[in-house]
C-alpha cells in the first residue's frame, strides 16, 4: 500500500555544524523510524530534496509498505520514534497513481529575513539583513519575478537542466515589524533558485542598482546576487490535484492545466 | 563606570535537557564573556531572573567595570565571545543611580502558543495547545486579569512574598492563523505568575468552566490551572523612566507615578 505523509522539520537541527549526528538527513531519520515501525527497509520519496539547513513546514513524501494499522494513525506511531526536530503531521492512503514528486503541480517556499544590527538567537530560521535595507524597493523588484521565464540567471552554476523555464505564480514580500517573508510559488524550482532570488533582492535592498527584469532577461548567473544562506529558507507547501496537504486547500488556482515542468 | 546592556537569548539552548553544557545559565555565560573582555571578574545585575527554558527578546542588565573602549561598542566585542544563543543588542553608559532591577517600572512578557495536533519542530519557543481550543473564550478571560489585584492565586506555592498585589496594565491574546500570543504587562510579577495565568487560560480554552475574576478573588493557587511549560515564555521588554531599551519607546504610559511594587 502507498502512504502519503506530511511533515515538518527544523533545518537548523540537520545543518552539519549544529547537528549532534553530522551527515544524518531528514530522509535518513524518517526511513530509520519507518524501518523500526514496520520492521522492513522502507524508502521514502519526498516531493523534492531540501539542502542541509533548509526547513520545511509541510513537506510531502510517499512510501510503499505492508501493514495492518489504520493508515491515518501511522504518523502518531512514527512520531514516537522520531527526534523532536521532525514531526509527521498526518498520514493517509495515497490515491491511485500518486507520486509525491511527479504528481506535485506547484510549491510555495518562504525565505525569512529580519532587519537588525546583530543576529537574533530567537530567529534561527531567518537571515539577518541590514537594518536600513530599502524594503519598498525589494518588494517592487520581487513582483518582477512573477511569470513564465527562463530562470538561468537564478540557477547555481554547474546545474545540468535542459530547460530552465519555470512559471512563478506569485512572488511577493510580506513585512511585519522588523520581519520580512519572501513568498514564492512556482510550478518548479531550479537548484538554489529561491536562495539566489533572495540574495539578489537583499543586495538590491542594500543599495545595489539592479533590475530583476534585466537580470532575468540576461539569463546569466553572474548578474544575480550571492546565494542567500540556507537557514532562511523553508518549504511551506506542496500542491497536488489529487490530495489536500496541510495548509493547502484543494485548489491549484493559477496553475496551468499542463501542470509542472519537468525538473 | 556602570554600563547597561540589552540582550536576547534562546531559552531552549539553556534548558538543562537540551544544553550542551548542563547547568550553565545565561548570566554565567555573559559574566564569562565579560571576564574575558575586561580581564576581571564582573557581575551582571539583570532586571530579574528567568527560569531555565524561558527566553528573552530584550532583557536588560547593568554591570560596573573600568574600561577605555567606547561603551556603545562593548556589545560588539562581547558578541564575539558569546555562543549564538545569546546576543547583546546594545550597550551604553548607565544614567546616574540606574539599577537594572530596582529602576524597572514595568515589564512585558509574551506567552506563545499554537493550535496543532502534533508538536511543531519550527516552534521551539511556543507551547502546543488543543487544535479545538476556544480562543474567543480565552481572549475574554485574559482581559479580566487587567487591574490591581492580589495575585496569590497565580503564585507558585512555597513562594515567600509579603505582598502579592501587582498591577497588570495590559493582558490580551493576539491571534495570527494558528498562533496565539498572550501579552502581559505589569509593574511586577510573582514567581511563575505568567505561566500559571497561561496554564489557566489554556484549561479554560479546552473546556474547563472557570472564571478568571473568581480565581483572582479566591486568592488560592488550587483554583488556578497547571503551570504552563517554560518554553512558551519570553520576556519581551523591560521599561524604565531613565532609558530607552530596544522596542521600548521612552514611554511609561499607564504606569502609576509610584512605579513598581517591591518584589
Amino acid at each position: 500500500m502507498r502512504v502519503v505523509i506530511v511533515y515538518e522539520y527544523d533545518g537548523s537541527a540537520f545543518n552539519g555544524s549544529q547537528s549532534q549526528k553530522n551527515g544524518v538527513t531528514v530522509q535518513d531519520t524518517l526511513e530509520s523510524a519507518l524501518g523500526k515501525l514496520f520492521r522492513a527497509a522502507i524508502r521514502i520519496y519526498p516531493s523534492g530534496r531540501t539542502d542541509a539547513g533548509v526547513s520545511a513546514e509541510n513537506q510531502v513524501a510517499h512510501f510503499d509498505a505492508e501493514f495492518t494499522m489504520p493508515p491515518e494513525k501511522i504518523h502518531l506511531a512514527l512520531n514516537t520514534l522520531l527526534p523532536p526536530s521532525v514531526r509527521v503531521k498526518k498520514s493517509f492512503l495515497a490515491p491511485e497513481g500518486f507520486h509525491a514528486q511527479f504528481s506535485a503541480v506547484k510549491k510555495t517556499y518562504v525565505y525569512r529575513m529580519y532587519l537588525a544590527e546583530v543576529d537574533r538567537p530567537l530567529k534561527p530560521n531567518a537571515t539577518r539583513i541590514d537594518v536600513h535595507a530599502n524594503v519598498a524597493k525589494m518588494s517592487r523588484e520581487a513582483l518582477k519575478v512573477v511569470g513564465e521565464h527562463d530562470f538561468s540567471a537564478f540557477m547555481s552554476t554547474g546545474s545540468k537542466v535542459k530547460d530552465a523555464i519555470r512559471t512563478v505564480f506569485d512572488c511577493h514580500i510580506e513585512q511585519q515589524g522588523d520581519e520580512l517573508a519572501l513568498l514564492i510559488t512556482a510550478n518548479g524550482f531550479l537548484y538554489n533558485m529561491v536562495r539566489i532570488i533572495a540574495g539578489t533582492l537583499i543586495e538590491i535592498g542594500c543599495g545595489k542598482h539592479r533590475d530583476m527584469a534585466n537580470i532575468i532577461a540576461g539569463r546569466d548567473r553572474k548578474w544575480a546576487g550571492a546565494t542567500a544562506p540556507a537557514k532562511g529558507l523553508t518549504l511551506l507547501n506542496v500542491f497536488y490535484r489529487e490530495i489536500e496537504t496541510a495548509n493547502s486547500p484543494h485548489e491549484v488556482a493559477g496553475c496551468p492545466a499542463d501542470g509542472r515542468k519537468k525538473p
